[in-house]
């Protein structure tokens, strides 16, 4: 009987959208105002699902109140209030579009979770931009 | 041509989390503030979906007025402004987890939709915190 | 590695639920208010998601600004401010329930995504009833 | 001690913005699309606000479930799916705009309200227009 | 210049309507189901806002890192995961409606803030019930 | 007969909170993370008010198609995308805090509405932070 739990939460972050081998014209045409040089940022809100059976003692697939506390010290703490292209090894060299960002956190949440626990991570860059990604 | 329609309802009701093969010290560790003896409570939002064939007459898959009576004559009513722990019969002995009672609703609602058609039901504890089940 | 990106719209018009098989009174029986004559509308809310694998070069599923730019020249510019039975050859002769309305959105789109990605339509007509189709 | 309770609730109805003395052209002109000749609609979103004492028996300023009553049988069931136009007395001659149903309403409730109670009246025509009366 | 900020906060309770003077039969006709004897429970969603003159150095009304704690110290600490009948001092002879609930935390706030500084309290009990009170 | 009508908007853009007269750690110490040399960033969400009376011939207090446009105009063009610290004269020299912002935007919208309609903006700076600004 396999059941989902999904846990809620939030960063606030800065990035630009940009490939280093592209020049700033070509930056500019391909992510328009998402390559602005100054950096511009979003609230980044992320929901975190994980898919299993139910502990028949607990009745948790997974305690939220450990989930919460993971997302928080996996992935808040990382990127909360900081600005992904500079501040961050994850993004230094790898663009911070929505899609790179969800894989990014999917896969350090995974090295975190269970392996009988499947795994989905959806992020909204804004309430009408979001990614998906469950792994492969 | 499978098409899913969805329904949402909500229902406001009283739980604690509580094993009672574990004495008060080991369910407050467990389950933390969630084992208050004196109960807390949520705003539980429902969605439940039917997935099937569009049928040519009506373009419904199921009349979502059919769909919103049945939820409130079998959930609503059943759920609604009660004590999970002390006023039902599905909580009786089974821990009212989000998971718990998400499992519960599919069941309920399952022996009351034809066969044919497919049931996922989702349940937000609240905004952060929600499960989904769509059987086995 | 399959990514999914999800996008925002919206259209707001009238319709009414009518089968012109059946006469007025069947089609009060079975549609409710829905049948009234007249029209009534509704604030329709669309999300579309589409996917296939991360561009490397762009770190996109799909650019979304011409997702949003499809969307608005397939489906808004369509649909948007209109009478679904009267102002649209799309539903002249069909129901324009939230799943026929949603298959009809999945087809457009569909024909102008390509191939290799995949595409799934989710319609909200309120906030409360909602359809959802993927293909076959 | 002035306490103020609200409470939601909404309509879905069909609408055109048109003034009868003026022609197609300048309708069109001023209204945009919202002039569309067939209708089109809205989910109307309400919140009727009622600001009194609070009762000491009863801890109510007002019975919610009163209020929630009133608003069903003085709005809901006139409005509710409707085509405002050309359905109901209040807008047979009074252009539908979110600010003159706001009003209408206003009026309504008004008139049914005890008048030691103030009331205010919002309305979201769609998530992103609003309107909003206190009475002068 | 009078500016305004506000913050969110939320705290999950169990409840009952109840006046001690009347017998149940009293209760039940004037409550409803809320006077239900074993309790329900809601997701409190609380918005506290503050007004008064930005402070030229830190930009600040008052800073909402300081105003997010007051709220968890003063409000959340005190009735999340609480029975609100049961469990705390300020409801065991005050009826915990809404409009109750949202003077008393007005007043535990009022206490803890600059005299120089506004305040006003929003308490939704559910998405569709609200209070609201900002001192006589 | 003065009603009141809103429209919402929204931008993403980075910021830090600093206080140039004061050293980093006094700004880490009195701003926190916002702080952050690097920037953060937000999706800002502008609710903008205009109340004064209802135009007979047309029904709108302001027509919110002119009012989409002037926010447009003059404020998602000039702060959407953009660093508020580097990239914009407003906050060259002004903390942008949430306060700071929604005055800023007050002053800009004034100077461009007709003087006999009053101005209320509100700016969310994240769904639990909130600024609002009315004149003086």
């Amino acid at each position: 009987m396999k059941v989902s739990v999904g846990r809620k939460a939030h960063f606030n972050a800065a990035h630009r959208l940009f490939n280093p081998l592209w020049d700033e014209e070509k930056n500019t045409r391909i992510f328009g105002k998402c390559a602005s040089p100054n950096f511009h940022g979003h609230n980044y809100l992320l929901e975190v699902w994980v898919t299993g059976e139910v502990n028949p003692d607990t009745g948790f697939v997974m305690d939220t109140s450990y989930l919460k506390e993971l997302i928080k010290t996996q992935i808040e703490d990382r990127f909360d209030h900081k600005n992904l292209n500079l501040d961050t090894d994850e993004f230094a060299k790898l663009n911070p579009t929505v899609e790179n960002i969800c894989v990014v956190i999917w896969r350090i949440l995974r090295s975190q979770i269970p392996e009988n626990l499947m795994l989905r991570v959806r992020l909204y860059e804004t309430e009408r931009n979001v990614a998906e990604y469950a792994g492969d």
